[in-house]
């Protein structure tokens, strides 16, 4: 667990913000949900791995209880529940934290946030390449210049083992061995499972089917599935949505992968990753999961989402220098040449505020001098001095940080002056 | 625990990102802290009912854990620890959800949100109206008009404690006595544990010293614990500081109350809640903490701070009637009339978005009088309707779902429309 001081505090509020007026633009709203939810919702489908990394435990009252480690099975009680009624499509927003006991390593967290899109209702190309427009309008709008998407489908492979009668669980395993990388293995579940020899050689060469070239990859893929029904639809289906967002004017790298899977295992079409070089792990993650809906006792329902990792995003801005446009900004400091002075100061503050102006009064009772020292290593860019004679015609010091010059302007005319020397 | 649905998610956003946005204006900076930390740390010093009410719990490790159920003892393990050498005054803002395993009540629940601001390094009068003029500030922006400040002084009555000898646990127990409005029992256990008769009767008195005319009940105290030096002096504090706040043009409805106490151990002197007549438990609470910094291993350092309650605030502004002053804004509903035209539907919906006009696309492959229906119970303010004549011509309809009216307007134009139909 970590904290995050000022800088990165203030670099993690700017992805959110970003995020969530992206989720205006979009027409996403936002919803609020517990860090604390039931064991049972959370383990219901959230996948093994996750089910093992969950701080659960008893609350006062007996309950078994977990801090959520992602947000997909609160939505899906939502929208199974209190949200039921809602028109279709349903478009919500969530950011908060998550929690996981994983081994930490570089970017990954037992603590981490993400913001969260999800479109519920549609099982329409139109959705998935609403989720992938988002997703880079998001990492453009935060500046980032390199990175690329890692997409696949889950159809392309459940679709064969589905037609090879692979049971559903052992499909489970299969793409959990896959996410981990564990081809060998997971290899050695289909053989186990699959009767023809065509499904072991078909996925083989599915997990080489990969590369950067969009359509020569898909026409190969369609080729390699050739004899699976569900199999062809899924690589048709990817095909749509990524000429739907291309054709757009939505522009960015793609690495497609036929292998391609994702831990959760409540996927079942379109998934994708986004990267930067600079990290291994992925920024985003997302996909389409139409039967999880229903799982959580809803009316059957078309649904996909994606998760942007916040924290990893703000890793990634720092690695790749790309700073949040801030402008600069005034920072005022307010100092009484005496005691009796204070409560013009804190009067004058005010004012500035009302004006929008960042004020602070002094509250050390220190001297003008130390204060304005301490000014200084605070980057306060005015140095407002209230002394007796001044004041005695309505006027102050003001004190320009950065040049080091002062004059005394009227009271009346403050924030003015401050504003102006800004502009 | 709680799911905010929008219409609520949106203000407790909003009243976030008020106390945010104050923050900046009075020179806090923020900081994010996790919200599990170790038991110990969190137990150390929060009063023995927060203690008993905390989610604790060993995490995979081993390690004794609890979510956090305030923010101080976070705040005082940074100022500690981490961020040591920073200068003083520092000024911290944090905002977040907190736990308390509390039996719910109307505007209490066991997860809750806080926005904290803390003034660090500073034990002048001045840092204690600032922290009062922030929270009132806060208050006002949000447009509460009903609403007072209930204001007390720990040292009034841990001074004449401590004259007479009474030992600091002794103290807190008689403290937490007093929160509890258990007053018979807090008298009890004074006299067990007093010499002296008068310390009973001044104690008496201090308990029916209260009322709304500040300089009256101060008078008045100031009489009563005339025999207790830090008593008298800690009077002299809170006079000081409520006429700093006053003088500045700082205006509110005070309730003083020489004993009221809080519920937590570590204040030392002057502290307050606030309160508006729908609610009976307190929107905002703080108070000064000079010894805590020093308990958590850190330098003797003088402190005050306060928690806003930020879903107890969202409760109050629906009682209250009070909205945030949120303006109305175009939402655009963008609807191709053909499959062929959806990328062409998209690439609108990119540039309107790039113009901060929020727009979404028909996902669900609706017919356009179906999709304009839809539209209407969303209260979108415009539909775009892309069909293959107009597109030809390089235009698109636009509809004022308000007026119902619809005309053809060139794409070029498109963005400049919608915002002229909105002024």
């Amino acid at each position: 667990m970590r904290d995050f001081l000022p800088k990165d505090a203030e670099k993690m509020r700017h992805v959110e913000v970003v995020a969530r007026d992206l989720a205006r633009l979009y027409g996403y709203e936002e919803v609020i949900t517990p860090v604390l939810e039931h064991y049972d919702l959370l383990a219901a489908k959230s996948g093994e791995e996750i089910r093992e990394r969950m701080y659960a435990f008893n609350d006062m009252g007996g309950r078994r209880v977990a801090l959520r480690p992602e947000f997909t099975a609160s939505i899906a009680r939502l929208v199974a529940g209190k949200m039921r009624h809602k028109p279709k499509p349903m478009k919500l927003f969530c950011a908060g934290s998550l929690y996981r006991y994983d081994e930490p390593q570089y970017g990954r967290f037992r603590e981490f946030w993400q913001a969260n899109y999800e479109l519920i209702g549609s099982s329409k190309p139109e959705a998935d390449a609403e989720v992938l427009t988002l997703t880079h309008d998001l990492i453009e709008r935060l500046g980032f210049r390199n990175y690329w998407f890692k997409i696949g489908h889950v159809g392309i492979l459940r679709g064969i083992l589905a037609q090879e009668g692979v049971a559903e669980e052992k499909q489970n395993t299969i793409m959990q061995l896959l996410d981990k990388k564990r081809l060998g293995e997971a290899l050695t579940v289909v053989q186990e499972t699959c009767a023809s020899q065509s499904c072991v050689a078909t996925l083989k060469m599915l997990l080489e089917t990969k590369g950067k070239d969009v359509s020569q990859v898909l026409e190969e893929a369609k080729r390699v599935v050739k004899d699976y029904e569900s199999g062809v639809a899924a690589v048709e289906n990817l095909k749509e949505i990524l000429e739907l967002t291309r054709e757009s004017g939505v522009k960015f790298n793609t690495l497609i992968e036929t292998g391609f899977a994702r831990g959760l295992e409540y996927y079942t079409g379109m998934i994708f990753e986004s990267y930067v070089p600079e990290l291994e792990i992925a920024l985003a993650g997302g996909g389409r999961y139409d039967k999880l809906i229903e799982l959580f006792g809803g009316e059957p329902t078309p649904a996909l989402g994606v998760a942007q990792g916040i924290d990893r995003i703000v890793l990634a801005m720092k690695n790749q220098r790309v700073s949040p446009r801030v402008p600069d900004e005034n920072k005022v400091m307010i100092i009484p040449v005496s005691e009796e002075l204070r409560t013009k100061a804190f009067e004058l503050s005010l004012t500035l505020r009302k004006a929008n102006i960042p004020a602070e009064v002094e509250v050390m009772g220190r001297t003008v001098s130390r204060a304005l020292s301490d000014a200084d290593r605070r980057r306060v860019t005015h140095a407002v001095i209230v002394g007796p004679e001044e004041l005695r015609e309505e006027k102050v010091v003001l004190r320009d940080m950065k040049k080091r010059e002062q004059r005394t302007v009227e009271i009346e005319n403050l924030s003015k002056e401050i504003l102006k020397g800004s502009s």
